[in-house]
């Protein structure tokens, strides 16, 4: 039964980064037959956007070095989208060489974020990004750019709202098709995430990015699309976390997420079950629960 | 620093339960001096209300069986209320005997529950109810109503709203000053909590009081303080869970909430670093790991 509430989308399109982000701080390397699977398997729950693998250097992500053969054995259905993140040019030439027609780029919204993962400043990153874009559009191919630390980062404490809006506005204008806009260490709080989003020219080009590390997640998830957001990024039983804070929770999870949308009677396509066997399957292949709520009551029940 | 959200009350009143509804569920008897250290920290971290004990039979509840002793150590502190929880006139005598000045009663929105938990149909237990407020009111004790199962319950599906509010204005009739409308399976999302509360004619007699079941506490408490509601149940590191449903996870973790209101702008006159403190100290003689996620990320640090 659903309980629809006032000023709320009667559709939510979840993007879901459970195969890249999630995976990606995982120590122990998932055989690429079972990514190929997990992705497979989140299509099958009716996912309609799956952000697949990296095409950062195995150096940095040896859990992602076999994104070339993953998306090899990836069985594409129509009508589902398989992004891969890109962090420069030379990842973009291979993303094009496996015929991708979408990647993502991740930005830092604070300046000592952009100094230890980008090893940039703030404005020089979007000299790193800009053939990157442009070359990706010239092929075809959409970009969407994360805008990491929107809400606060380890070390600067909250992150200016005009700040996040700059560098949102200045990727926009490089030709992205969308921010998802990330609290990388889930400190926002539901007040934040609305003022931010108003910040914003065009709340229709925002998706929101949120982390559980304070249980905030939900809630500012509510807040947002409040604001006009309609798509939100969740990872499969909330796997993933942020390398640069030791006790940080991961993702929401996306069947949380789900949960909420369905008693509230808006629309994602997602099968409540199927989600939660994939998350019930994949938390044994890692050896450890999933941190979902819903998947833990679920599967126990 | 604080990002307030249109629409919100300025203070909010946090219920604690962990002493009694949080602690009610432990197997492992919690010793009558560690209860009275736990509710003389809370007091001490900011609380003006905290549910100490109940005076139910020791039968059904052997972790309580040491109210009246718990009651004799306590420290009271002006400007705190400890109220009891009260099954029957039994145990309203009990209460009186030693000077309570508030208690709380536990009714059911839900016939099955009614059965299961007061061997009463849910009509009938307004007979029970009724002399226990009565004397109560005639003593000038005040009286606190739980409602069990306003969402839904393992049995029936979702509660009728109006079976609710029913429920909910037979209690207010007989005396009680607030009604607590408990998502006791924690199956709510934020559209049905608003339009329970917005189905009472008086939301300032409500108190809201969730579990984190299915992860939806928070943004529950997000709906309920916009829909009018000003007084929120919530427990000590998320301790408690619901005996009727296993894989239940706990009550609403007071400083999650306290995470929240706190960035919000929203004042509690509460000490999160004393709460976290406090939550630490009580897991460790639980021997478990709190639930809340706040009391992870900062414990772990």
């Amino acid at each position: 039964m659903a309980y629809p509430m006032e000023g709320l989308p009667q559709q939510v399109t979840i993007y879901e980064v459970g195969p890249r982000d999630g995976l990606q701080n995982e120590s122990a390397v998932v055989p690429v037959e079972v990514k190929a699977e997990f992705i497979d398997r989140l299509a099958d729950a009716g996912h309609k956007v799956i952000e697949a693998t990296s095409f950062v250097h195995p150096k940095w992500v040896p859990q992602l070095a076999d994104a070339d053969e993953l998306l090899t054995r990836l069985h594409r259905r129509p009508g589902v989208r398989y992004p891969v993140l890109v962090p420069n040019l030379r990842g973009l030439d291979r993303a094009l060489d496996r015929g991708v027609d979408e990647i993502a780029i991740f930005a830092s919204a604070t300046e000592t974020f952009a100094a230890k993962n980008l090893n940039r400043s703030l404005e020089s990153q979007f000299e790193m990004f800009e053939p990157v874009v442009a070359r990706a559009v010239d092929n075809g191919v959409r970009v969407r750019a994360y805008v990491s630390m929107c809400f606060g980062d380890p070390w600067e404490g909250p992150t200016p709202i005009p700040q996040v809006v700059t560098v949102g506005e200045r990727l926009l204008g490089l030709g992205c098709y969308e921010l998802s806009l990330g609290d990388t260490i889930g400190v926002g709080t539901p007040g934040h995430v609305t003022a931010l989003i108003k910040a914003f020219r065009r709340p229709d080009k925002l998706a929101v990015h949120f982390h559980d590390t304070y249980g905030q997640a939900l809630g500012n998830t509510l807040a947002a699309l409040r604001a006009g957001v309609t798509t939100v990024d969740a990872s499969t039983g909330g796997i993933g976390g942020c390398p640069y804070a030791e006790s940080a929770t991961g993702n929401l999870a996306t069947e949380d997420l789900v949960w909420m949308l369905r008693g509230l009677g808006i629309e994602t396509g997602l099968d409540l079950g199927k989600l939660v066997a994939t998350s019930t399957w994949l938390a044994e292949l890692l050896g450890r629960p999933s941190p979902s709520r819903v998947v833990q009551a679920l599967s126990k029940g």
